[in-house]
């Protein structure tokens, strides 16, 4: 597999940083994680005056052979009609997007359709949709490196647009049941405390997704490695992810972690590069059963909990905000000495 | 007292607000606490495609007679010098105000400092500061009706300039100890559960603010009514915020509800004008002790939990964004119909 040079920040800078953020007119603390966010910024960006530009929003798309098992409410064709939904603006991500200034880019990792590319969808299918793992692995070696650089080279293409903060999202009928399998390898969490509704399954839906994902997990004859439970039971869209988010690492930018399904790809681009955590930013705790469970078993703390369950990116957009309140803090706010102020503790 | 006309919004809209929410290219309810954010806000609007205008943050200053009892880590004397600060641009709400575009107004509603009103501090005050609540009532009535039409007449004028939401905000050194109190006498939660940390005690200065309390309701023999306990205890800044919300919600504005002490205002507002509540988005949870306690009484669901305690409103306009998102959502989202998408459930 391509590899990444991913290295932790230098925390060299960490006490002179420290020191910026405790002397803002503020009792010491009292802009509670804007403070952290601020702190890790400034060693992801080595800088005591951070910034972030040109943020991005990368929606991977593909299908799910799983999904001829009837685990989604929804059928697979739902991933190219909201495709074309985004296209025109009128889907959740494109308000969040105008909202927050993101740029949207919007990527065929392998939707089982002929999709409209000369508006403005990128080309990037590796294949019509992954194969149904309940018998055989989703996808092969060759096209799990294929999404793998696919994801780092769209990366690469918003770094040199000038970007240093990206978030990523999805669109595939069926990813949960896919995130739901990682989540449990990953984290030995049982199986049935990581599979949820999705879109909308009621109780026994979710039962018998779960007699799939377990059935499937019993077929399985893999070595068990990282890579391996990555590719056998993978989403195309969540492998390219992992390849973006990799990227994304290595060229420090920022990464704006989404909802269940983008958790489940850094967990999963963890288990391959540890240090591309430290430049994460988990932006929601979402509404799918085990998305907190997940946060929780990765000591990750999300900065929005606020019932979210549809994909796409918007949680990490909606949570960008923010994000940019923590730069504008340790950059625009005064300190105790200019503001002549006495000092509060 | 000044009399407020505030009524329930009609309910008529209901259905019809939750059909155009359902009905946008998402789950149903996948956009969670935004989809009843843009129910109430619709509803406070009494339209289908809700705006929000001209948002402004009023921030209230006074001094605290209580200090003198040594229940606050600063000085009385950084109220003042934060106002100033705040002229100048670099407190953590002049930041906050520029990020979502709010307009901030600085109001003196009993600072004991002759503040430069040339610089943009309007002035509403009504006495150099509270009296000491240990030995007397903080105001008299007369001062407390000044204190409820000042604030209302802030409000009229917001409305006058083409505000539809306002966040209310604080800066008074020894606020959190009326706030505790006021949150006892509403709540009936026992003392000791509303008194924290304020702007930095510890754990030995909790216990000293705690028994100043204590001996300050064992020494109160009002008659025990809502404006009495308002009166008795409260700062000039808390008390025109009240007289500020109820004039917000008669006009039909919506509040943005900040920390631990605009969430006093806001319950004590309640006391005396139980609709009020309908008007308020309550927008984080605080780390001052007893702020997730008060909110838990009052049922209300905060949008932000970043442990944030620095007041001034910077909470309140920290989750501005999402309400934005919420009526984003209503106004831009397409419907299944129009996108021509096989409906999800």
């Amino acid at each position: 597999m391509k590899k990444f040079a991913i290295s932790n920040p230098d925390i060299k800078i960490y006490e002179t940083l420290v020191d910026k953020i405790n002397n803002l007119t503020k009792p010491k603390g009292s802009l509670g994680y804007l403070e952290e966010l601020a702190l890790q910024i400034g060693l992801i960006q080595q800088t005591l005056s951070p910034t972030l530009k040109h943020p991005q929003n990368v929606l991977f798309a593909a299908d799910h052979g799983i999904v001829e098992e009837g685990v989604t409410l929804s059928p697979k064709e739902v991933t190219w009609q909201q495709m074309i939904n985004f296209t025109q603006g009128g889907g959740g991500v494109n308000f969040f997007c105008r909202q927050h200034n993101f740029t949207l880019k919007l990527v065929d990792a392998g939707v089982d359709h002929e999709l409209p590319y000369e508006k403005g969808i990128i080309n990037m299918k590796v294949r019509r949709g992954t194969r149904n793992y309940l018998y055989e692995a989703a996808m092969t070696e060759e096209e799990m490196e294929l999404c793998i650089e696919r994801g780092a080279a769209i990366v690469r293409q918003c770094y040199e647009e000038g970007s240093n903060i990206l978030s990523f999202g999805e669109m595939g009928i069926g990813n949960t049941s896919s995130s739901s399998i990682w989540m449990h390898c990953f984290t030995n969490i049982p199986l049935d405390k990581c599979v949820g509704a999705g879109a909308g399954l009621n109780d026994e839906g979710i039962m018998h997704k779960f007699k799939i994902l377990k059935k499937s997990l019993e077929n399985y004859k893999g070595n068990g490695a990282p890579l391996d439970i990555i590719r056998y039971f993978g989403g195309l869209e969540m492998v390219m992810a992992i390849g973006a988010m990799l990227q994304a690492a290595e060229l420090k930018m920022i990464i704006l972690v989404d909802g269940f399904i983008m958790t489940n790809s850094i967990l999963a681009a963890s288990k391959l590069y540890p240090d591309v955590l430290d430049y994460a930013i988990f932006a929601h705790c979402g509404h799918e059963s085990g998305h907190k469970l997940l946060l929780e078993a990765m000591n990750a703390k999300p900065l929005l909990d606020l019932g979210l369950r549809l994909g796409e990116g918007t949680g990490a957009i909606c949570a960008y905000p923010i994000v940019d309140s923590a730069v504008r803090m340790i950059n625009e706010m005064e300190t105790f000495q200019k503001a002549s102020i006495i000092k509060y503790f």
